[in-house]
């Protein structure tokens, strides 16, 4: 009786150390796969294209970018990267869950476009917490925390355009919970096309 | 790092012979409970005060909603039937998610001043599928399912007013599903105040 068979756009960020790319690969399954990104970076030894990156030139990502191909891109360190919309839409609409793990400026840029989508805040337990896991890294000195932690404050100040926050405490309960977003968001109303009478 | 106490007012409704009742059974637990709902009809044996309703005469009633104590109220075969605010808003701070099992112009009213609850509507698998249920009832004749029927089209006909559409194939598919919407609306932005920095 209730029909969604379009995917969910699941838009994933958090401050850097939160353990988003731990939780994501989790997260995936027969209906929910991550984006492929672009990138004019050179491929690394064991990168595939259309794998790991979609590999393109300087030329061909501007021309992308004119033609509106792109649901978000930036520059970084003298390279492009980007979200390609054709992959994600045809994946959406195969039915598959598409996250996109990306920092809160591309999602505040997709989601300009992309309302529709889910947006989902990776929280630390603790500030302190996430202090002790950035440190825990290992080689950086005092002045690079630093850095690092004013990031995390810039990064937090975007959560509240974020329509859930989920605090990584342990990563199977924060893997939990987002199966539970993604189940409950699958079945809002104005997702499904029901046939009532 | 993430605070949200205040429980979720969840507001189920659906077609008489859809299995609501047993749904809602089974999603009590510690920090989910039902309603209790007021009425000037007597007691049957076996009810209890505060427990299956809360008794009050005509008089008390109509004071009550004279001085807006009813979330939402109607009057059914000459007695008065609602839901006391005082009860479930004490519940709701004290963190308990409260279950109103009501039918859908009670929930309509409710929605106007409590548009933060979350409001589910159970279809069932089909209207086939309902039919077959109302009948196998047993005791009713062609004109009561008629009637019955007419009803269930009057009741589909405010699906779309409801967040969240919940098929009820299997009593323990359309609970899951429950729980998952459950744990998502709790983990939602606008709920949790978020000690961010």
């Amino acid at each position: 009786m209730i029909e969604n068979k379009r995917g969910l756009l699941l838009v994933i960020s958090g401050p850097s150390g939160v353990g988003k790319g731990t939780i994501c690969k989790e997260l995936l399954n027969d209906s929910t796969i991550l984006s492929v990104s672009a990138t004019t970076r050179n491929p690394r030894d064991g990168e595939e294209n259309g794998v790991s990156y979609f590999f393109y030139d300087k030329e061909k990502f501007k021309t992308m970018i004119e033609n509106d191909e792109l649901m978000e891109w930036a520059e970084y360190c003298g390279n492009f990267y980007g979200t390609p919309k054709a992959f994600v839409e045809s994946k959406l609409d195969e039915g598959k869950n598409v996250i996109l793990e990306i920092e809160v400026q591309g999602a505040m840029k997709v989601k300009e476009k992309y309302p529709e989508g889910v947006y989902i805040f990776i929280l630390p337990p603790s500030l302190e917490e996430l202090k002790n896991r950035i440190i825990g890294r290992g080689t950086e000195d005092e002045s690079v925390i630093e850095t690092r932690m004013n990031q995390v404050t810039r990064e937090l100040s975007f959560a509240s355009e974020y329509n859930y926050f989920v605090e990584n405490d342990k990563i199977e309960n924060a893997v939990k919970k987002i199966n539970a977003i993604i189940e409950a968001e699958k079945a809002k109303s104005d997702r499904c096309s029901a046939q009532l009478i």
